[in-house]
């Protein structure tokens, strides 16, 4: 566990110790007792969009999981407008074999993993935890995590439902509204062509992170999509701007880079 | 459109024109009024575990759609036995690239295609209607279709609910009284190791269908997956198997080959 | 190493200990005096094009490395025919994740080894010393070894120079001579289309091995090109293949599945 | 073909068309004369490794070939000391699919190129024209091309012959001798490891060529690897590079991009 007590003037895991505020919560998901609830009150969760203003000369940073932060950044403007309705919501994240670690395993094993598509979390999936405790309102919350053939990248497909008359014109407002100034969030919503919904091939190696959604009109139900590059916005870059945030820098430095295309 | 008239003795097209009976359904999802809707009723639909005793003598069988397999083979127990709650279904189905059929185009140009996870259809999907029509009971049904990596397969998570009381040994039973006589459908649930939960990795080439499940006890959520080669159970495959059972050979036929490990 | 002294009536050893049949030409691949040079003569090497008939009854079948296979079978027949001339051959050999064994290892970590093209053994290959015992005549022969992101299969080239006045079809000629009653052996050269030269993509499962080759008619070089799948033809597959000659059955036998097609 | 006689202060044409100076070796890989043939002299060709000197202040840039550019770096040091023996140089470059280009075709469907490994020029490459205008020396040099999995990225393995008593200290020397002061090119040849010689894995969006090599004591054949992202180094980031230099500029400027790892 992170020496919370250390000397460091900031401190910013990567690791899931601090993110979870609610004892039971983190006991639910992690399947103990948290060895220092009296702590866990002084760590800023460390999701800009959500936490801009806390993380502002924050010395303890929670840095946010990837899968967390797919499903978070796809549903908060609209939970947050309180427009969803009380159904419940099912998450399902396509990940890459980087986000099982560096260490080689059986299951990371090339001839075994490559060309894969296997559910490796249905049910349980820790990462809920954080979801629950960010997401505005209270509801029913489900996620499954597959993993699929690419290294790198999160792709979140989320389902919720809006009254009747809520449009497609609406939700793209809403996320408009909340995200509009994000450096970061892109929404990404064509009518044709080959990119029409956020893909995270598109995004390796950058802090974005990719949203769309479609409407189905006779049911209301809204199917958002986001995708990430997990070790970019999901970790490493999240904690990067959380840092220049809280340091009072530009957030956007050393988190330039734009992506490749085709790769 | 097939020429459904014609003086074959037998006829089972791989297109999609007489799978549905309800010229209504067809024309919510086919964007179309059907245009020999008196037609509809002479065909079976060509899902063998469903209809093993339409199809013996069958002259017309409109052969299933590979998603709508997918869905239809992981649901189909749990309704038939009527366990499942009223809550909608949400049903995400990982397709591989031939699925899209045999023509190049910008979609499929491997620079772009290679790599990516995109969601193509989040709402509306045509196999909805196959997968509402064969399915036991009333209840809204939701399908989202999107692109992986993979070349063939197919992997299609559902997430029904059901009620207090009901374990996952419940949910073991019932796969096995419906299924356990079926010899292209295999129960793929393992405690340990890598091959857990069904992987379309591992059945290029075959006729099978695999499908797993996972119970969340805490709320009676049950994560069921099947995985299919598309160009096999879901399409071509299934074609034979239906043949097979309509002319009284041995159902297996031509369908005997047991897969690669690893591929 | 194989117990060569067993009392089982027939041994078909997948390892390298008894392919060599010179204890120097051993020590030079393998670093390492071969413990019973005694016992080399009595071993048959397991290729069935170029020993079938000393195949027949034999108890002590020696089987082929994957890589000498598809570099001994490209250049076999215009080695026999003695139409090369004496310039170095160099051979280079494409492989898939599958050939550096069932065990993980940092090598193969997913995350590592995907989409990697690495050359893993650029001189000193072990099965050159396979290639030079096995193919007619006496030549400087050159093996490199490239990683590759397919999971199974090799696709061979190798560059030799024929006199002038030896043309095209003249090599066609002589493959049709030495191969064209082999039942594994297909030649593979088509003008226009996709397919024009092997591919192991084509092969996965199958016993196996394509050749083609392309001739510059302005300097008498040749280029040979073998695809194999390395877990069939050049390991496991053959080694049926020979037990099938040996015992008198028919040697196709449980080698019959033709392939996938797109896989 | 490029406009050359534009009023643009500079041209860096990234097609072909003045690539070659000789115009009876253009017609020899082109399949015709060229059209403006006493043009061909007014353009430097766009290699800052070979030309740096001339590309100052240069107005008329032919950009480099992309597999020629890996096949003249690779081989460039040891031609230029005259160290490599007269033998045929065979150099095989291994590419992927973006290579062929941004349309898609039935070779490029994704169902058909995946996990494809096919020779597609096995000889007659037009990029040998341009390693045999820009390599010191004269020799044999044959070009073969290999489609890999891949979307970016070539490797290259080129096999030359040293004389007795050149060891491969002395070919290190030699890389350091004539590349040491290069701020793209990168000498990799590590004796343990994953990383343990070039792979373009690693170059993604990169302007890096990397170069490593073995030497087989035994016959004095060293196999040379380069490694290159084709989207870059091989074509646009090689233009900026040389324009940078020809307008007096940072050469690094604009091609700062260290790459990703793991991708």
């Amino acid at each position: 566990m992170v020496n919370y007590l250390g000397e460091y003037k900031v401190i910013i895991p990567g690791a899931a110790d601090f993110r979870i505020k609610d004892p039971e919560l983190y006991a639910q998901y992690y399947g103990e007792a948290h060895p220092v609830p009296e702590k866990l009150g002084d760590w800023v969760y460390g999701n800009p969009e959500l936490h801009r203003e806390q993380l502002v000369g924050a010395a303890r940073i929670a840095c946010a999981g990837c899968f967390a932060t797919s499903v978070i950044l796809a549903l908060y403007p609209l939970l947050k407008l309180g427009v969803v309705m009380g159904k419940d919501i099912i998450a399902t994240g396509l990940v890459g074999s980087s986000a099982a670690g560096a260490s080689s395993s059986d299951a990371s094993h090339h001839p075994e993993r490559e060309g894969s598509l296997r559910v490796y979390k249905p049910v349980g999936h820790r990462h809920t935890a954080e979801a629950i405790q960010e997401l505005p309102g209270s509801f029913p919350l489900h996620l499954t995590a597959i993993a699929t053939p690419r290294v790198r990248g999160i792709l979140t497909t989320a389902h919720v439902w809006v009254p009747d008359g809520y449009s497609e014109r609406d939700v793209w407002s809403a996320y408009r509204e909340v995200y509009g100034d994000e450096p970061f969030i892109r929404i990404v919503k064509v009518g044709k062509g080959i990119h029409r919904y956020p893909d995270p091939k598109l995004l390796d190696g950058t802090n974005f992170c990719d949203i769309g959604f479609e409407m189905d009109n006779d049911t209301g139900r809204v199917v958002v999509m986001s995708a990430i590059d997990n070790l970019v916005k999901g970790t490493a870059g999240h904690a990067v701007q959380s840092l220049n945030i809280a340091q009072g820098w530009d957030e956007r430095m050393g988190l330039e880079f734009a992506g490749l295309h085709p790769a």
